[in-house]
């Protein structure tokens, strides 16, 4: 099962895809789509979408991931993320793939094993359980491999359930 | 000059076409595009979204008109809104139609000549504006022709600058 982790923001959204094995978790492709801070916000999601779609036709993921988003502060920021979200969201719809929404406190205890873990240890815990030389930069396509790896602890939990 | 405002909303997205012509201000088109409160939120935004699109290309408005958003509770609601918004932007987009954005202050103040003004007064002037017999509804639809109304006032008043 491939599943692509998407951290959206209109500056720059995060994305990172995940295989499960037989051997474990196996980091496909990560990365970071930026797009100009001069340009109009409509032009910003439309060269946002088109990279999403590449990205989802290039490897045809089976399951999308995003972080459930809570803001306390800032609310033209959580228009703004949610406008790329939306966005995000849209593409993966417009290509039937199912998307699974976890909070942080989630992806955290998926991830770290505790909900309460602190940023850098949830990155250490990405390079590690995806057996890579060095954390994953930006922290927003690390962010993405994280509730991706998330998505898929949470399918294989769901699918042991079932089996009772 | 053929002009879409759009108010974006998850549950409920209000649309109206306006034209200025020789003789003043002609209500086009309005209507809500609903989407299914069970529905998980990249199928509501995909419904949306081509719901749009068929609006666009029926009508290929010359520019659009959104409000711009200020929320000051209600982050949650606000990340809703703003998916629903990227939606709407990203079709605008695709077809290649400016997008202009007003403050609900400038929104008033083009419509209903003051920017304190009262919604059921907003809603009254765009009815006397585009010389309809009734306030349109919902309160989505009417808040679009507003907007729609605004960016045309906006584009004449420009007009008149660039004369001078």
């Amino acid at each position: 099962m491939l599943v692509i982790g998407i951290d959206p923001g209109t500056a720059i959204t995060g994305f990172g895809l995940v295989r499960e094995t037989e051997n474990g978790l196996e980091m496909v492709d990560f990365g970071a789509i930026r797009t100009p801070a001069g340009m109009p916000a409509e032009q910003r999601l439309l060269m946002l979408y088109q990279e999403i779609k590449q990205i989802l036709l290039l490897h045809r993921p089976d399951g999308a991931a995003v972080e459930k988003l809570f803001f306390r502060r800032n609310v033209t920021t959580a228009i703004a993320v949610g406008q790329a979200r939306g966005v995000a969201l849209l593409a993966l719809a417009e290509m039937g793939i199912p998307v699974g929404e976890y909070t942080p406190m989630a992806i955290k205890q998926a991830v770290a094993g505790w909900g309460g873990a602190e940023k850098l240890q949830v990155q250490e815990m990405v390079r590690a359980l995806l057996q890579l030389d060095d954390i994953p930069h930006p922290d927003d396509a690390a962010d993405a491999l994280a509730v991706a790896i998330c998505h898929l602890h949470s399918h294989r939990l769901t699918n042991l359930l079932d089996d009772h």
